[in-house]
């Protein structure tokens, strides 16, 4: 398709925080909001806000229509054969603990192998740690080359006869380089192990659908796609789901209580303990019809765009150094660096006073840095309102660095 | 103090769906918002919108202070020492179950006793049971009069030498009674108990000061008193929960991770994993603002005249029954009913008809309606911006219900 300034000037104007004195590059951290979706959170609270699920008056029936209406649309936007599979949770960490908790507590035992890739966002990994702690089971790591490529060979590899759990990330929030979860499942299955996605940073860029995946569990949240902070997803297979006990307990998960004991609602709402976030859901909701009127088409080509922009430029700089592939198309706008002598926490401050916004530090993924041997780096993340002027800002930013530490290239 | 017609509309105007269209009484299920929280909301997502903690550029700064400023508010709304001592959560249930998780089961043995009361609701229930189950401690109820009352010798009688957990609510979502919990937490203390204490329904109604009732753990959720859904504070003392393990893993809550384990981050941080909700917090910030601007006298006098007159109109209506105490005093506005021969789900569509939201069935409360011989009930319960003609709208209608069901009284 052919994108217009045009267009991408309407699809600025969508987002309040989108201005031209803030080039906001941290997006794989949170992204902006566009209006719909603010909206969405106010028109809840200002119409229709209720306890949903258990109410019979007009108010919580229209709240429980919007909850579940989301629920719906998330369905949709992950390809999930059933709502029933669709479990809101805060973020996509608690989902991941959710299933740390509800299956691996009681799937695994002592000689059990879990499966993680040194990729991993802590999430998708301080969970398995504690699961194998717990259980007796042993946690292996696979190691991707130098620029985080896994080949179908090094992952057969990394498999046992005890492997039960593999757990692997669909896109690498550090090098932006995107896995073929597809194959590794189907692989995994057939040596008889459950397979978790994290979908944290693949969902805001790229079309998922877990039914093709075949994966058995995928969590992601709401507040890297468009949607407020404070609601996220796990789907899981129903077969498993309902073999799972609850993992939080309370109002809403149960069918009947007793002082003996208790029995479970059925799915999702075993899952769901408490009163649930529905104005969250409500603006997840608006975030999803946000992600359909643009298409995808619109999002993947654009970040495409403006990674190749990027990476171009940032060629042009001498010192810099990017993590990963020389490859735009496995980047995903995540461009993760080093810069000769500049500790990323003094490149950002810079930046920050360029009205550059990027990311210092480990990127919650420190055994993924220390096995590429750079502990600290800066992360410049790109979302499809941006611009190759605000990229422009960025690398402008990018080449004073050096001088301003008093270096004299 | 002398609260007049002005003060009540003008409080009234406060919140966008309190209207003259509809009486909302179900409060305890969630309370209605006031535009200042909601604008709270919006306004941190078109002004501050990033990702807390992490970031080093001024937008992420101001999205922390946000976030940090609320937990400050918190802590001083219920009188903790420390905001270390103050973790958002999604909501009570999930503070609950994160002490059943991170403490019971690291500190109950087979052989030990924990006391609960029939009382409590689900949320403050199915965590101990589970605790119970997977260490073998032995979970034992404390069984109030049929009015709900607890006495120091029932409860010191409860107890015995192996009870090492006591978790109790300050408020009952069924009876409106509220428990002397400095007292009990005393008790408890003497034998070397921890006492959990359920703040959901007590703060928005009453003021709290954990400090002077000396609870060890303390949880409520924003939803009930004036924020939005999806945050929620547990409130711990220090000394327990630094010994504590981490609920959740994953980002933020860490100190340095390798591939064989990981260090805790500082309280309160340890116990807050993946991205918070910082777009909630600013809502529970604005919720605790908007409480000081009234003062609990108000809150305090106001809720007190409408439970006063609610009941005296409910006395004039045949047929109908309250649960719990004859004082007003005792009941907070929550007042839970039968009427007899007409079955909860039908007297709550009926109100719907007539404009009043009321909650039937069994109020996430099984064991103590099963204890009262009242497996179902209709609850109304009331909050500081209801009136006089609301709860004459409700009784209007409550004197209607045994004829619409072909009862000739």
């Amino acid at each position: 398709m052919t994108i217009t300034q045009d267009m991408i000037g309407r699809v600025r104007a969508d987002f309040p925080l989108i201005t031209e004195d803030v080039a906001y590059l941290d997006n794989s951290a949170t992204s902006q909001k566009p209006q719909s979706v603010i909206e969405a959170g106010k028109r809840f609270y200002e119409t229709e806000n209720a306890n949903p699920l258990r109410g019979l008056y007009r108010l919580s029936v229209a709240a429980t229509e919007t909850y579940e209406q989301a629920r719906e649309a998330v369905r949709a936007f992950i390809g999930a054969g059933s709502t029933e599979e669709i479990i809101f949770t805060r973020n996509a960490t608690e989902s991941l603990n959710l299933v740390a908790y509800s299956w691996a507590l009681d799937n695994l035992k002592a000689g059990d192998d879990i499966l993680v890739t040194i990729i991993e966002h802590h999430s998708n990994m301080l969970p398995w740690q504690m699961a194998a702690k717990k259980t007796g089971a042993n946690l292996h790591y696979l190691y991707p080359d130098k620029t985080g490529a896994v080949t179908e060979e090094m992952f057969r590899n990394a498999l046992t006869p005890e492997t039960k759990l593999v757990c692997m990330t669909q896109l690498s929030n550090v090098l932006g380089r995107s896995y073929d979860l597809k194959t590794y499942a189907r692989i995994a299955h057939e040596m008889g192990a459950v397979f978790v996605g994290d979908g944290a940073q693949s969902t805001p860029h790229i079309p998922v659908n877990v039914t093709d995946l075949d994966v058995d569990f995928f969590a992601f949240s709401g507040h890297k796609m468009l949607a407020p902070m404070g609601i996220g997803v796990l789907y899981g297979k129903k077969t498993l789901l309902e073999r799972m006990q609850p993992f939080l307990r309370g109002g809403e998960m149960i069918d009947y209580v007793t002082t003996e004991g208790a029995t479970w609602a059925e799915l999702p709402h075993k899952f769901e303990a408490g009163t649930v976030n529905a104005g969250g859901a409500a603006g997840l909701l608006a975030a999803i019809e946000y992600y359909q009127k643009l298409g995808w088409d619109f999002i993947e080509q654009r970040e495409l765009e403006l990674t190749r922009y990027a990476m171009e430029k940032m060629k042009d700089v001498p010192h810099v150094t990017l993590l990963g592939s020389d490859r735009p198309e496995e980047h995903h706008g995540i461009l993760t660096f080093k810069v000769d002598g500049v500790h990323p926490h003094d490149i950002a401050a810079m930046m920050d006073e360029d009205g550059v916004c990027v990311r210092a530090g480990h990127h919650c993924a420190q055994p993924l840095l220390k096995y590429l041997g750079v502990p600290n780096t800066t992360r410049c993340s790109l979302a499809f309102y941006n611009t190759e002027a605000e990229i422009d800002r960025f690398t402008a930013s990018l080449a004073t660095l050096r001088s301003r530490m008093g270096y004299q290239d």
